[in-house]
């Protein structure tokens, strides 16, 4: 009993690498063997509620541009809305999916109202995904798009705000566990300022410290086995928002005592705006221990601002799944494409299309970085730079036996006077090109 | 015996503001009290040896500029230097002036002829500061110009660097010791990278860690009372710096266990190049109990480079001056002028009118700060705004005896429905424009 | 017979610097002699329709967020909108203001009914003006928002959209012309491109190119006296737009033999987008012959898209005006506050508070401006530095009677070895420093 | 009698994909024929002397990395220099070489030294190229290094300067006249300023257009058949470049009567600096036929400055040819590498690797953006997408028989209501992703 939104759809076929039908896949085959492991578990994909769904195709300075037969406020709306997105992702064959409770129920009077319609919607998914298969990612709550919410949820001045913002979580956490969602994110798309002086920075910090540590806290209680993730990003709604990046976060998840406890979700598209390539980001997550999982949509490098368009360039996308096979790939985390379609691309098929690009884009990437990692055709140059530091002397000035005195009476003994040595980019990012 | 590089060049004096000397300060007089303290003791200027006496006016696109007497690389020439640059810091009345060891040495040919040379210029420069009564902020070592370091000091692959430059900052931690430096800084111009092809960013990092623990150890060992300071800077020279931002160097510091005993010299220029507003990391610093010192030059906005002018806009100097007295003002810092002049600006008496339009709007900036504290113009609002937490219930939310659920009842059972009360933005910068 | 938005408002009063009531201008009297003009016909100022009264308070993240009793689409909403906007006008004091079509009518379903709103609320904004002494400054069509915008209005793919645009733009144009409006302006929000994968560029520009001739031709036919305006903008909404800066609209505007017919409405914030400061712009518009107006918003400096503020930096103000006045003033053009509230500031009295501010800003700037120019602060050591021109041999060299085998001649002759000169930036920041 | 400076150099083999030698290519074989052209007339590389000869690896934090035995000068230092160079162009199989005068011959005390060692060098050059029969494809005078251009060239306020550059500019055409250049470049590095403040905009545009036209009478009256061709940078070294961007320069030509004789060479670097993508600014230059060469460096996204990095992304470079190829191809002009080895790759053979890998970028890019031509990928959804402009209504719309009026008219009579048809972004960028 198919809504008819998408047509006389089928689960789109892999159909190889010359295949010219725009309603095929000519990279991604969920069973190939890459690493030992299928390609499906690799990438993990999931697609989101929000962009495919619920977003109108507006923009700042134009409205609506999609017409969905299920836009409205009613229950049967969000009904409807289920049913097409699980369409979708059937279709697509990505094996899970993400929700903000704002995308999946209407919107209420009260909190009372709107835990009612979380509830009731979550039941409706739940149907869904035992018949289709399609497991949840993750969800999360939107604390961003009311009025409610302009200066902040956990960060807000008005307490009332912040105890409806955890109520709100506490509502939406309850819900994940009982999809058994993977993981529960945090985007905290209000908790930062538009200008410093009508913001106290330090008070509203350890308002958002607290605000963790109380999901934190309630994960344990409930016995929620998912992990708890933040999704950092530099500004935009607000001018500065306080998990700007990694290392931002990784530095506040210390000061609260929680870098065992969260891990990150990183977009590439956030990466750019925060003025970091998305490699660095995955790499520095690692580096941190605080890899959780990727929204794999890219910005355009003209705009200002976040496009979350559809990833397309294979080379950088290889790049960025290198970093991640090389902190060993996802656990509970995966491959979200947290993408719009441009506003003009208001066809229904446009949707299946703007996936299926992504899709075979990041099966190109991955499977190109596992090559890399097969052949270390950039961890043997690696290991070659660095093998000074196996020796003796080096692994002392390093573990602390030697200090700043010691070290200078070493230098003066030996007449150390080191000579550079190539750093060979260029080298190395031909080899890249051979796997790209 | 004077050089003669200025004519005949006195001290400069307070002319008031309607003075058009270009010699003269129209606001900067040192003995004003403001909040109770002498303005000098406020703003605590250093003028800087490299940017004035050491650049040749070179940029990517062309050489030398400026021609100067003591352009070499003999004792003698650094000796008129020195001789120079204490007759500028003499007619400026700055309290302070920083180095790094290349720009007051002549550079040898090893390591034991870089120390001689320095102790030699230590000696002839402690001589300087005691005729002149000028001290010294803070010492620094250059680990960056020369091309031994161009793949990294503390983060180079090769450990033979690590060495020199662990036993070069020994060095100049004695040399800072020895003329009472009141600050120790390193800004790790080399420890980033090119590309991550060839980087291992984990190592590398905790190399950086394993560095400033041996500095620390060793300030420590040597009794030395300073401060010792990290300065941020996000890129450039390299692609990407590890040092990137004040948040940044935060969770920097507290992986290596190092947060109370290092702070950050934070550098206008440098938060823009990071995507941050100059007031916003000092109010991070504050906020994060980690500000150290201020180097008070701007960044042109339209260029994506660290451009390093003197400052000149007094409505947001007065914003960071601001942030710096509601942390409460420079314990060890100052406010350093990490300033060049334009390159086109040859002539002798640019270097005087360059720090004098600087040390002017600082002190414009300083008190129009200080009065908006005085006044609470901006300290009550804030106040107000957050007024609501001062009331138990919303106590209980941050102190911890709430969690998620008791915080759902409270929603429930008071049916909680926050509604948003104005930002007031615009008011508030209606009321910074009455004092700048 | 007031509508009670702003409770009892009355006329704001100048009431001096001293002044700390917000409801207060401190520097803004329009009677104040500048130059020998008084300063209201200095600054021309004009409030806009869409921010204050058409904006619902949304950003790309998140809904409305003012709540305004004269949000809906009847006539009778429009009128009350009006109400208010004229009590807004009148009470700061604007001898001007600006609209958009779709602002100030209610939206209809086909073109004829929106012709039909657009001359009933001309005829109801026509008695306003009557009453009030408000004058128009510009009006403009919004061919941005609607969904039949979305690829473009002149440069859209389907003639049909081009069609809808000119015969909108002809109603608009009768209507600026019937309210006696100074101005006509044109931006085009969606003349650009998302990606050039589905742009024909030269097509596009041929069309814009088309499509601004019938503009001036029936401009001419119906005897309209107004200026024609374009806004340049680089790209927001699209990734790219036609007009992306005062070079570019100059190149497009001699290609299509407009140069002399069409000027240019130059905005802080896209100037700064598009990588300029507004001074340049203002500089470049007058050097071309086509300064026309000015949008004096400002954009945040660490935002990547239009932020739209009040302008509250007094230093950056006066630069522009000093170019403003340098090239004769305002013709038919004026200061408009093209400038939204922050959407926190959702209190009635914010919409005056922040005309308020930006008016006393401009003041502050204009006269300093006016008084650099009366001293001739900046311009006599730019006579000195260009002297050389004023001698013969140079006089030469531009006029055509020398080529490059006689100035070679010239150069060998005399040993010509030029010497550089300094460019002074710093003294004359200094100078600048003096007035504002 | 070869140098060694390479050890036992030979002509870099094409070696197929699966080559994993360095110093072959893996896709650029000269011969290949592609839309019935060999590749190497397509492609027409060029490699340039500056970066790779002269510059010594700086930056503005460092100094020299490179040590390369011909750093000097003597006119040995230079005769060395040229046979490394040849050796270098030689062995990589361009067909082109680049030079700036200041690169390729000592640097003298005055123009008439200048001058002479100019003409010798140009000598030994000449006997080079008919040597190795590599050819020049442009020549440029070097007007920003020297410390006479700190403040201009054409555009400074000193007439000597102007003068001294216009006679360099005439030695420099007669350089590239006498070896054949196929084209001469101009790049205004120092066109531009760092203030306003010292800056009289419109004469310095004045002198410019005055310079240039000098330049094409120079040009007819020597009888020399290249190109004249600017060069666009909007910024670095100055704060703002006059040549900023294919629209800017388009905008001057036509003032200054030189858009048909006058074309411009396009670097990716540069558009992305200028805030355009690299296929902006080739469809651009095409659209208003004055498209010439290009410099195929690519910056780094994150980086605010000029990289000049050897190009490595297929996708985008696929782009870039597509356009080359939809506007003709290259007449004059060719594929020149304005690129730098990273200062970190001191290697000889660094050099060899890193135009190895561009060549093969480039050819990669070329050959599909030819297949895509080929198979009309994007040319025939795009001519679908502008059918409704073949129309005649559609038609008398733009060939001026209609206006205003008119349209309305037609608008009303046919009750007009555009309906938005897809854009298809995402269906177009997975048909690029066919062929890279
Ligand atoms: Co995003
Ligand atoms: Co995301
Ligand atoms: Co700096
Ligand atoms: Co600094
Ligand atoms: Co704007
Ligand atoms: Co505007
Ligand atoms: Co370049
Ligand atoms: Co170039």
């Amino acid at each position: 009993m198919s809504t008819g939104f998408f047509g006389d759809i089928e689960r789109i076929p892999y159909a190889g690498p010359d295949s010219t039908d725009p309603l095929t896949f000519r990279y991604y085959q969920p069973d190939e063997m890459v690493l030992g492991k299928r390609l499906e578990e690799h990438l993990r994909f999931a697609a989101c509620y929000w962009h495919s769904f619920a977003w109108p195709g507006s923009d700042p300075f134009g409205g609506q541009t999609f017409e969905r037969p299920w836009f409205g406020e009613s229950l049967d709306d969000a009904r409807l809305k289920a049913d097409v997105a699980f369409e979708m992702f059937t279709a697509l064959g990505v094996p899970y999916f993400c929700f903000h409770d704002l995308d999946m129920r209407p919107d209420g009077n009260s909190f009372a109202e709107n835990t009612r319609n979380l509830q009731v919607m979550t039941d409706y998914l739940g149907e869904k995904m035992d018949a289709s298969g399609v497991k949840l990612l993750w969800g999360t709550a939107n604390l961003f798009s009311h009025r409610r919410f302009m200066s902040g949820a956990a960060t807000n001045p008005d307490p009332d705000v912040f105890a409806y913002s955890a109520a709100t979580v506490k509502t939406c956490m309850d819900a994940t566990q009982k999809l058994k969602g993977e993981n529960y994110v945090l985007w905290g798309g209000r908790e930062g300022y538009e200008t410093l002086l009508n913001t106290d920075l330090k008070r509203e910090l350890d308002q958002m410290g607290r605000f963790l540590n109380m999901v934190v806290e309630y994960k344990h209680k409930i016995g929620y086995e998912g992990a708890i993730l933040i999704e950092p990003k530099p500004q935009e709604p607000t001018k500065h928002q306080y998990d700007f990046d990694v290392a931002t976060v990784y530095g506040f998840l210390q000061r609260f005592g929680l870098e065992n406890e969260v891990k990150v979700n990183i977009e590439q598209g956030h990466a750019i705006l925060a003025g970091h390539s998305f490699e660095h980001e995955l790499a520095l997550a690692n580096a941190l221990g605080i890899f959780g999982s990727i929204d794999m949509n890219r910005n355009d490098y003209q705009s200002g601002w976040d496009t979350d368009q559809f990833p397309n360039n294979v080379p950088e996308m290889a790049l960025a799944y290198y970093q991640v096979l090389q902190g060993g790939g996802f656990a509970s985390g995966g491959t979200n494409f947290d993408s719009k379609l441009r506003r003009q691309s208001i066809e229904a098929d446009d949707l299946l299309i703007g996936h299926i690009g992504g899709m075979d884009c990041c099966a190109r990437g991955l499977k190109a970085a596992a090559a890399m990692i097969e052949d270390k055709a950039l961890s043997s140059p690696l290991e070659e730079r660095y093998a000074g530091w196996n020796e003796e002397t080096s692994a002392r000035m390093l573990d602390g036996s030697m200090g700043l005195e010691g070290i200078e009476a070493h230098v003066l003994k030996n007449d150390i006077n080191p000579q550079p040595r190539s750093g060979r980019q260029e080298k190395l990012e031909n080899i890249v090109n051979r796997y790209v």
